[in-house]
């Protein structure tokens, strides 16, 4: 069985070679401290989960390096701009188009380095010497360089076998380093790779000291079982960093990232909502959603979070799409509760039903209230914020009615509000039973 | 730790526990019987991954039933429409809205009832009497019962403790089971949930001969690993089948399910686009084409993958949204391919880059060829389609001149095939290098 031979691959031959490496027993040792602090730090931040939040010695979900995509494939001004927020927002990592690409990706490349941030950045570029000299003149911190392993890629795509792509690599590699550049270099279609080959071709580039070796779940098919596997097992192969780019063809692009991080991989590609071949990659605002989750304090210090909302606006608007009404950060449902034993609960106390903070994203909370499923404790605590000296019978009585009419259609905020105003008045005068019997459609209210 | 307290309750004494049960002792074997014929169907099969595709005892990931949630929450009419669509779509479940909400869910349920569908009708009620009586009297086929259960909801919710809990649900289960319907027990927030507590009380219903007990990642704090450290401990204590409801706060929810099914969940809890609280729950869409990507033949044999696209282009419309354009079967990204080196491998052989065949979702691919990361093969592609008469030479020429126009913005097909139809007329009389040679700009090529 492939997954048993993995298994004997880690263990315990891999956790020879990881203790071998000075910095992986490093984080052995910091892992053991960190491992016994655990049971107190639940104790005392009940937000986290309670199931299964052991951190583990090769996880780097606390610590890892962002490598953002988006600008492969944008017009200049807008490259620049995306850039520039890109940067401010505090991504590690601008990776570009193959500045072989076109003569603009050459002089978008050129632009881009010329604007001296501080992320590192990187270009994309296929395993040839004349693709990686273009790179290099154009000034970027280092190269991502790729190639196709699979089988697949190997009979239809650029027909080499092995040992020639070894040689390649070797020159590519050595000629990048011996500019003083940052060279990754990866494996595409990795998951659907010969994988003997595939580490083979890891370990030689490891020794010839790539700072980077990279997986691509090109197709999208990997699931976080086995990504988990496979980067754990390469985790015991190499001892450079590991980089891994995820497709979202099947939905796991993002819990990829995360399995691959909590098994040692180091950098994670992303790109603004997702955008990028078919259906795209671990969106930037969903995958620091998950690490958020995960880690709030270490994500909160080290990227602007609040940027994230202008940052989508402005690839929406790039690239003519609508910012996707489910997007975990800033579609309009991210921060919207509406059933009515949820409502009750958020109002006593956000965390019951949030495990993002909408503040930290620069976002409110909105409890739906004008639904046919609302409940009287969200009706109280919009009467409360309107200063209304309603009881909780009123509330109730509200309540009802407003179900009623949400059968027929949900009522706006507004609508709510005027009805809970007009009741309020009509209280007065004792005739707030007579304003509930009147109203028969939420059109009626509209129409005040 | 935690996650060592999961490994010891999974081996060996859950094992034994499982083993106890026929149904999954039958599965044992068949599970045996199936690993070892794994890596000669792998080999038939290029299409499937090769990295840690091994199936376990444990897997449904061949045999899962989808509880679909759409209903929850829509008009009469469009309930009905969707509902007939989801059921010819072959949904095993369809989940309605608490008759307990409004009169209209009530009456609703009723009318969904009446349809007559292949699926079972549920309906997901709190764990109260009164609400118990009023799903049974609308004739479903079976009641979702779900209880808060983290120490949040204790406190912050419903304010119960846990001893009470088990006697309303002992008090609820029994009731439904006298009326011979259906049930399953969930708890709610599961993963911020006392581990004891909840296994306690999953013990306690399953004696009471529930149907599934269920799962509920109610925040979408939970990642794939913890999923399968609590479906796997879960699944050594309860004979019954096991539901899990998971949202997408952190970008898992897709991933999440396949975990719980990987290790041994029965039922998983969708939505047409994911529609629901917050970011929503599995997008029906996803979830299958996650389980296409595992198991094609048996997905394909239940679920009339065709009608996908209508059934979201219904649910869009009724709820008023667009499509997500990173929908993973019909956003318009799908199954577009743009880059060169990926539209060569393509267009040799389709599964290189594609994990879902368009095909069996109703769909068509689509190569990209008007912009500037364009290759050769792609535009002889289309040279050949158009049935011009093109040397290799001529393609790179046109390709070369595409790139370059395409730096000022995207061609759309037309132009290209504009150009292209026109450089064939102009190599009739030789001039096709001077044709070339007079364009500057896409919009020359869209004015002709």
């Amino acid at each position: 069985m492939l997954s048993s031979t993995f298994s004997r691959l880690t263990n315990p031959a891999s956790m020879a070679s990881i203790a071998r490496s000075r910095r992986y027993a490093r984080r052995w040792l910091l892992g053991l401290a960190s491992m016994s602090s655990v049971p107190s730090s639940l104790a005392k931040d009940p937000s986290r989960s309670s199931i299964g939040s052991a951190s583990s010695y090769l996880s780097n979900v606390s610590n890892f390096k962002i490598i953002e995509s988006t600008l492969r494939g944008k017009g200049r001004a807008k490259k620049i701009e995306i850039a520039k927020a890109l940067d401010d927002f505090g991504v590690d990592y601008l990776e570009l188009t193959s500045p072989a690409a076109s003569t603009q990706s050459f002089n978008d490349c050129k632009a881009i380095v010329g604007l001296g941030l501080k992320a590192k950045i990187l270009t994309h570029v296929r395993c040839h010497m004349d693709d990686a000299k273009l790179a290099v003149e154009t000034g970027v911190d280092g190269l991502d360089v790729v190639i196709g392993t699979s089988s697949f890629l190997r009979e239809f795509s650029h027909g080499k076998d092995m040992q020639y792509i070894i040689d390649t690599a070797t020159e590519v590699i050595q000629y990048i380093k011996g500019e003083g550049l940052e060279v990754r270099f990866s494996s595409e279609d990795s998951f659907r790779s010969d994988i003997v080959d595939l580490l083979n071709l890891y370990r030689a580039v490891d020794k010839l000291g790539v700072n980077r070796v990279g997986i691509a779940d090109t197709v999208g098919c990997a699931s976080p079982d086995q990504v988990a596997e496979l980067v754990r097992t390469l985790r015991g192969i190499v001892s450079c960093d590991i980089e891994c780019h995820f497709h979202n063809d099947t939905g796991c692009a993002i819990a990829n990232a995360y399995a691959a991080l909590q098994n040692g991989a180091t950098h994670v590609d992303t790109s603004v909502l997702g955008i990028g071949e078919r259906n795209g990659i671990p969106s930037l605002g969903g995958f620091i959603a998950r690490m958020y989750a995960s880690d709030k304090e270490s994500v909160k210090a080290k990227y602007k979070l609040e940027k994230l909302r202008e940052i989508e606006n402005i690839v929406a608007d790039a690239v003519g799409v609508s910012v996707p009404f489910n997007n975990p950060v800033t579609g309009y449902c991210a921060f919207t509760h509406k059933a009515g034993i949820h409502a009750k609960a958020i109002l006593n106390n956000p965390s019951t039903y949030e495990i993002l903070r909408p503040e930290d994203f620069g976002m409110t909370r909105y409890v739906a209230i004008g639904h046919r499923l609302t409940g009287w404790n969200a009706v109280k605590n919009r009467v409360d914020q309107l200063g209304l000296p309603l009881t909780d019978v009123d509330c109730k009585q509200i309540t009802n009615k407003i179900k009623n009419l949400a059968d027929i259609r949900p009522l706006s905020l507004d609508d709510v509000d005027k009805l809970l105003r007009r009741y309020g008045e009509a209280k007065v005068e004792d005739s707030h039973h007579a304003i509930l019997e009147a109203i028969d459609t939420p059109d009626q209210i509209t129409q005040w």
